[in-house]
């Protein structure tokens, strides 16, 4: 049985980069994983049970078929047999508040090893947000990606408990990027 | 099936008043909320049963016994059919500790759908309760009262991990209550 | 039945210093408390278990060998009849990231009335374990223990939602042990 690793970060704090490093590095050990974009995931599986045609239909659906869904989802990630990351979020801000990406239903289905969280300095994550002309999202202030980044340290703990998984931070910080990738390494290997 | 929004905050946040300008604006656009005290609503339910004739009979009742009021209180509030805002704590201050308000065996029944904190900066909690002559409660200072507020939040993680249920941040901040009843209203329609 | 009080805290905050003293004030009026180490416990359990023969080798076993033995031990524990101290911790640090001491099927089994936290300063805690010889575990920086305590007040919060036990935040400072004691006393009393 694979080890399954969640890997969470708000938008903009270079969650795939250090990722993509860290799998470049495992795989040069001869430690593969599979990456899945548990959106992507949950998507592939509604589509392939009729449910909806593209991506934001799901939004739409009733909250109870959401839920099935996540559930689902969670528990074809936990069948695969080799190590997988899970790239998803702990919360996702929405202006009626924060909704959890990780509850109950889904963790108790996916059995995680490991939650990993990359984080940095609110003012790099902003100004990082501010570089990125792709971004169309709603812009927000340094305080507001630090409450963020706080509610899903709290969001960890529960995980922690619940599940029983270690906990890991990883700081992405400006110009320490290598040091990201080892310290994402050394959780993986 | 209406919307469950539980909604806490320490003692003189200013809920009640954030609450009642939330539900006014909320009439305007037709949009209705019961409002229920979930402690008042324990009492009535523990009378019911002819368990307690006063309120303070609850707090000498056996644990198990006060367990299932706590169950049985969120299973009625459950089954209501419209709207809903329960009005209650995350947790209370005793001088042994804090009790937690939501454990889990009222949340497995309550299944809200959505957490609303009010919060503000602990000295200005500390100004409206120096104001306040009918608060006979033990005086606390404002460290007190941030750690207070912070552990609010962490039972606010373990609580969306629990349910599934979206947190909001409610800021009720000196001069700015037309804000917070802005925000909150935004949550609850 | 007796009540069951989880106490814990980082390495050098002074965890048992404080437990000893207010065992004895306790003592004094008659109230009586078992003091169990957790993790001594499970090692006991599981060398009768035929398991293991020193406790290196419990970190060697399956990681669901580890999970039933913690379950045998918390339900052994809350078998007890008079009161108990359960000693251990919130989290462990590890290089692969923090190991959370107290999952789900523990609490479950354990059903603890009460969770304290022995907290202090995180330079009070770095010069207690810079002077302290005895002590070979790596040494961290301040910034690094205060991020410790910090994820194990988020623990807290989730532990206190699931198991609905109070929880309580003891201060051990410098040169102020004593109100420590009394803090702890009144929380065991």
């Amino acid at each position: 049985m694979g080890r399954r690793t969640i890997i969470t970060g708000v938008p903009g704090v270079g969650k795939t980069t250090v990722i993509d490093g860290a799998l470049k590095k495992l795989e040069e050990e001869g430690i593969t994983y599979q990456s899945i974009n548990f959106g992507s995931f949950m998507f592939d599986v509604a589509s392939h049970e009729g449910k909806v045609k593209d991506r934001d239909q799901i939004r739409k659906l009733d909250r109870n078929v959401q839920k099935e869904l996540q559930r689902m989802a969670a528990k074809a990630i936990a069948a695969i047999a080799g190590n997988v990351i899970i790239d998803t979020h702990c919360s996702i801000r929405t202006t009626k508040g924060f909704l959890p990406g990780l509850p109950e239903w889904v963790l108790t289905e996916l059995k995680p090893d490991m939650l990993i969280l990359v984080e940095t300095d609110e003012d790099q994550i902003l100004q990082r947000r501010l570089k990125d002309p792709t971004r169309i999202r709603d812009m927000e202030g340094g305080k507001s990606i630090g409450e963020h980044q706080q509610f899903n340290r709290m969001i960890a703990g529960a995980i922690a408990t619940q599940t029983g998984c270690m906990v890991k931070f990883v700081k992405n910080q400006d110009f320490l990027l290598d040091q990201a990738i080892q310290d994402m390494t050394e959780s993986l290997r």
